[in-house]
């Protein structure tokens, strides 16, 4: 599904606040399916958008599956659209089957931001050194320790905090720069920090080379900001070849 | 200026509706330039977008002007922003002086729209024949009389219905297809009935060469429908050598 993530409070479930898993939920419900509980590839948090994210539910009634999205978007709110669903194996979990997931953080480099980005974009003020940037990309890439750039709210420190970025590419937009960030998991606000920090390069204030100091540090104070998260946008979680792409899946990732 | 039109009046001034000439004129009187009367370049109707939309305004106190756009900022809502201002020849007309202007319409040709896109795109179902499109495209190019392609509430007949439209390109985004029309002036819808038609094309509903006989018939009916308000960006306006783009003004043409 995708999501405008303007005004909703993230993926996961949550008293006092609209967010899509229980959106998802009373739309099942809605259509027929009865109470049931839905499973996102990962939780986006309040405010980031999702193109094509992910989710898996079990269900033993409701409306045919090739009609299933239609039926739920008329119970969704236009914020929330089920892009397609389809069957899968019995062992398919959408969490613990993702091979990776692609991000995309947006950035708006312009003296005054323009009215119709400010909801997807974060916004800097002055032009930003992408070839700093770029440089700075290259020494994050790989399997890493990326413990400087999460935040860990309630969560043990005994997990790992090693994670692999497959890539990271920066391109200038006529707004100013896109960043897709592709890998096999992300800690909390790893790629929002992963931003905060290209952004302080960008801006000068980082020496490109210095992301390989914070990496070490491991010391969340060495890295940048996390940006707000009305920049990033979940593009895409990668299934791997246990689960091909379905030609439903493949026509989406297309387009996305 | 820039404006997100969602839930906008529109460009002019009028009872009960939040317009952006209101909004400019409010925000004026705020930073204590007194009581003024803004001229647009152009109405955009209400929900319509502005990446840069022009506005003249004679001020006599206030803020000085390399400061004026930060100061109406701050009495702005988000959804409007000055961009920048500048002293222009007493002469200077924004919308006697504009020589051109040029509008983006988007469209998003996907089964289920993106959420995110919603109140920036319009939205088909089906995918559309780009190159039958550009065929359709070709005949609207020139000096024509674009009777059949305007809706007159409380225009006189008389007033001529010619226009020069420069250039219609269609390009291929990831969404769908995004129509950028530039030309001399633009009768009232014309833009997002020309959009309209062109979907029909698209569709397979309207032949390309039909284009031809529509704008002879000079009979809105044989037009395609107006398109929604939500896919229309004023991209730029263009001041001719007369009044040539200023250091500024060539800045933010660059970026848009």
């Amino acid at each position: 599904m995708s999501y405008d993530g303007t005004g909703l409070g993230g993926w996961q479930r949550q008293l006092g606040r609209e967010t899509v898993q229980e959106w998802l939920e009373r739309a099942l419900e809605y259509v027929g399916a009865g109470r049931t509980c839905v499973h996102g590839a990962g939780r986006t948090d309040a405010g980031v958008h999702a193109l094509a994210q992910a989710a898996h539910v079990v269900l033993e009634k409701g409306p045919p599956t090739d009609r299933l999205h239609f039926a739920l978007n008329t119970a969704l709110p236009p914020s929330i659209r089920v892009l397609f669903a389809e069957e899968m194996p019995k062992d398919f979990h959408a969490r613990f089957s993702a091979r990776g997931k692609l991000y995309l953080y947006r950035i708006a480099a312009q003296e005054v931001l323009l009215p119709p980005l400010r909801r997807f974009f974060h916004w800097e003020r002055r032009a930003l050194d992408l070839s700093a940037m770029r440089r700075a990309a290259s020494h994050i890439i790989g399997k890493r320790d990326f413990a400087a750039f999460a935040t860990h709210p309630g969560i043990p420190r005994v997990r790992s905090t090693v994670r692999t970025i497959r890539g990271l590419h920066l391109f200038r937009t006529r707004f100013g720069i896109d960043l897709y960030v592709s890998g096999d998991g992300f800690l909390y606000n790893q790629v929002r920090t992963l931003a905060g920090t290209l952004v302080e390069v960008g801006r000068g204030k980082t020496h490109p080379d210095k992301i390989r100091d914070i990496l070490e540090s491991r010391d969340r104070k060495q890295a940048g900001p996390t940006l707000p998260p009305q920049g990033l946008f979940l593009v895409r979680v990668d299934y791997g070849d246990q689960y091909p792409p379905s030609r439903l899946l493949r026509r989406n990732h297309k387009a996305l």
